[in-house]
C-alpha cells in the first residue's frame, strides 16, 4: 500500500449532529455541499439521516444527484445556488428544492417548473447570495403566493460572536420576513452558537458536523495516516527537498512519506506543521511536494512505518492554522488517492 | 448548469510533449502522476501516447491501474515511490515498473517479484527519494545483476538554472552511475531546459506538458469559466462576503459566481486576483468561499453570464502567483464539480 489512509468516523459525525440538535428547539438540517465537505456525500448523508436529519443542503443542483440516490425519495434536498439556467431537469428528476436568489431565478422557476417546491434566499447584508431588500419588497407578495417552503438568509460573521454584523443581519432578516408564515432559517453552525434568537424554525449546521470551529465541542471526524516510503541519514549542511529550502544543522534522520499537495495537503502548510507518531511531534522539513513530504524523525529514536497528520491532537483547524487557512478548506481539499475507510 | 466549465485542450498537451521532445535527442517519457496533474490520467495518457510517448511515470502503484487500462499492455509505466509493502499484486497485475528507492525496497522486490521489471532511483542530493551514495555503493553490483531497466535521480533546483545545486547533482549522478550500461534519467521539465548535459537517455517532463513554468514556450492546456448566479448593486459602505472583508467605496455591481475553494480555487488567491470577461479584468472582492466567489463587475458596464479565471491571458502560473503557490498546485487542486470538456 503506497497511499495514505483517511479514516472517517461517521459515528462522530452523527454525534456532532445530535449535539448541535440539542442546542436547537426547531428543526436541525444538515449542510452536505462540496461532496459532504469532501467526505463523500452519500455516506455522510446516510449517516446524518440515520441520526435524524430530515433536510439537507447542497450548493448546486448537480450535487443533488448522488445525495438523492443515497437518501431515497422522502428526505428534503435544497440547493443554495437556486434555479440556474438549465437546472430544471435535474431539479425535477431528483426532486430538489432550489433556494431562489433573484427575480430572474424566481421567474425561471415559476415558468420552467410551475408548482415545484422552492425556497427563497434573502440577502441580509453579506451581498453574496439572495434577494436584496428592495428586490424582495417588490416580489414578496408574488413569491409568497407560490407557497415557498423556506425563507432563509446567511450570516457573514457568525464565527465572531461579538461582531456587530450579526445583530445587524438579524435585524434585517426580521424586517424582511415580518408577518411571513413560511418557515425561516438564518443560522449555520456559527449562528446556532449565537443563541436562540438566531435559530428561527430551521438551523443548517455544516462545519460543526465535520468537527471544525467554531463548534468547540465537536468530535473530530477524520484521521489521516501517511505511510513512510524510506528513511535516510542527512549530514549537517545537507539540504532536503525542492529549492534546498531546509538545511540540516545536526546529523538528522529524514523520513519521506507518500502524500503531498496533490492529496490536498496544502503546500503552504510546509514550514510550520508537525506530523505525529503517537504523541510525539515530528516537524515537516523542506517543501511539501506533489506526492511526498519529508519529516525530521531524528528525535523519535526509531524509524516509523507511518505518521499521522490529522488526528484528535492535531485537528483540521490546527492544520489549517499552519497553512494560513480554515478547517473547511482542509476538508474540501482532501484528495482522491487516499485509501478511505469509514466507521460507524 | 450551475457548475463551472473546465476545458482541457489535449492537442495543446500533445504539442507541448512534441516541443519538449525536439529539445531532447534521447527518449522523452511523460509524468502523469496525481491523475495526470489533475486532468484525468486516462485521457492525458492516451493523448500523450498518440503523440509518441512510450513510457509514463506515476507516483504510487495505485495510480497505475487507471493508466494501464487506458494505455493497453504495451507501454511502460513506472512508479516513483518504488515497491512498497503490499504493492506486489498491483505491480504484477498491471505490469508496473517500480523505481526502487532503498535496500529495503530492493530486497522486497527481489523476494516478492523475482524477475519483474524494476528501475533504481538514486539520491543525488535532494534527500527525498532514492538510494544514498553509500547505500548504492554497497548494493550496486547486486542490483545491476538483476537487470534494472532504468537508473534515475531527480533535481531539487532545476527551475533555477543558475543554482549551484544543479551542477552538483549532475556531478554526483555521474559519479554514482559511472560505467553503468543501464539507461539513465535525471531531467524532468526544468532539467530538460538546462541543456543536453542533463538529458542522458530518458527525460521525464511533467509540468511543461500541462502548460506550466519553467517551460516558457508551453501552450496553455486548460480554461476555466465560472457561471454567474446573480448580480447585485452594492452601495458605498456595504460589505461583501465572509468577515466583511471587502467594503464598497463607490456604487458597485457585484457578481456571484458558482465556484470556490472546494473546487480548488485556493482560498489564498482571494485578495489579488482578477477574473476576465474577454480581455477585461474584474477583481475578486471579499473572501473566496467554499462554493462561491464575488467579483466587482462595475466597470464592465453590463452583467456577464460567466467569467473566466484561467485562460491564455491568466495562466495557471499567474493564478498561482496570486495564491502564493505554484502552477502545479493549481492543477492538482482542480475540483470534481466542474463540467469537464476535452478537445483534441
Amino acid at each position: 500500500m503506497s497511499t495514505a489512509k483517511l479514516s472517517i468516523d461517521l459515528d462522530a459525525l452523527a454525534t456532532n449532529w445530535r449535539n448541535l440538535d440539542t442546542l436547537n428547539s426547531g428543526e436541525t438540517a444538515a449542510v452536505v455541499k462540496a461532496n459532504g465537505y469532501g467526505l463523500d456525500v452519500a455516506r455522510v448523508g446516510h449517516a446524518l439521516a440515520r441520526a435524524g436529519a430530515r433536510n439537507f443542503f447542497v450548493a448546486a443542483a448537480e450535487e443533488g444527484i448522488a445525495l438523492r440516490r443515497a437518501l431515497g425519495p422522502d428526505l428534503g434536498i435544497s440547493v443554495f445556488s437556486g434555479h440556474m439556467e438549465g437546472d430544471a431537469r435535474l431539479l425535477k428528476e431528483f426532486n430538489l428544492t432550489p433556494m431562489l436568489n433573484s427575480v430572474d431565478q424566481m421567474l425561471r422557476h415559476i415558468e420552467g417548473l410551475p408548482g415545484h417546491s422552492f425556497g427563497v434566499q434573502l440577502d441580509s447584508g453579506m451581498n453574496r447570495l439572495g434577494m436584496e431588500p428592495a428586490e424582495w419588497a417588490a416580489l414578496r407578495d408574488i413569491a409568497l403566493g407560490q407557497n415557498p417552503v423556506l425563507i432563509m438568509s446567511h450570516l457573514a460573521c457568525a464565527d465572531e460572536p461579538g461582531h456587530a454584523m450579526n445583530a445587524l443581519q438579524l435585524k434585517v432578516f426580521h424586517e424582511m420576513t415580518e408577518g411571513v408564515e413560511v418557515p425561516r432559517s438564518l443560522a449555520a453552525t456559527g449562528g446556532m452558537l449565537l443563541g436562540p434568537d438566531y435559530h428561527f424554525d430551521l438551523c443548517r449546521p455544516g462545519i460543526g458536523l465535520y468537527g471544525g470551529r467554531p463548534f468547540g465541542d465537536a468530535l473530530p471526524v477524520i484521521r489521516l495516516e501517511l505511510p513512510v516510503i524510506q528513511v535516510r541519514d542527512v549530514l549537517p549542511g545537507e539540504s532536503v527537498g525542492y529549492g534546498n529550502s531546509w538545511i540540516a544543522r545536526r546529523p538528522s534522520r529524514i523520513a519521506t512519506v507518500a502524500a503531498g499537495y496533490a492529496d490536498g495537503l496544502i503546500r503552504a502548510m510546509g514550514a510550520g506543521i508537525n506530523v505525529y507518531v503517537g504523541d510525539t511531534p515530528c516537524p515537516v522539513v523542506g517543501r511539501v511536494s506533489m506526492d511526498l513530504i519529508t519529516i525530521d524523525v531524528t528525535d523519535l529514536g526509531e524509524d516509523p512505518l507511518s505518521l499521522s497528520l490529522i488526528n484528535p491532537q492535531q485537528t483540521i483547524d490546527l492544520v489549517a492554522d499552519a497553512a494560513g487557512t480554515i478547517g473547511y478548506e482542509i476538508l474540501t481539499s482532501l484528495g482522491h488517492r487516499y485509501a478511505r475507510s469509514y466507521s460507524g
